[in-house]
């Protein structure tokens, strides 16, 4: 399992955060760990999800979504 | 029927658009002219309805609306 967090632009109300968080609790292979206005933070199964198609579920949803380089 | 403009705060985004509307399409007697972001224009028949009750279930979707008086 890895982690990755997503910065996320255009949300603006809980109807977004519950739009986002929808979207990632229904990606199958992801556990979502927090979503916030603007940043999402999932573990992820990476056998199973690319974080590309996460990018893409959450522009279907009408967010851009780009993924945070991993630091450590 | 009487017009009525209503002037609401915290819309941000297309679900609190739709959020709004849906509140003004439930309530009975109201006739929604337009909803755009912060501000809805309905028609309503005042023997069935109370402008205050509009406000009143707009707050409970989490939205506050403010009655614009009438300049006519």
């Amino acid at each position: 399992m890895r982690k990755l967090t997503l910065h996320i632009t255009g949300m603006t109300c809980g109807h977004c955060l519950k739009a986002v968080s929808q979207v990632l609790h229904s990606a199958p292979g992801v556990q979502v760990e927090s979503v916030q206005m603007g940043r999402a933070l999932v573990t992820y199964d990476e056998r199973e999800v690319d974080p590309s198609a996460l990018v893409n579920a959450i522009a279907e949803a009408g967010y851009q979504a780009n993924v945070v380089p991993d630091r450590s």
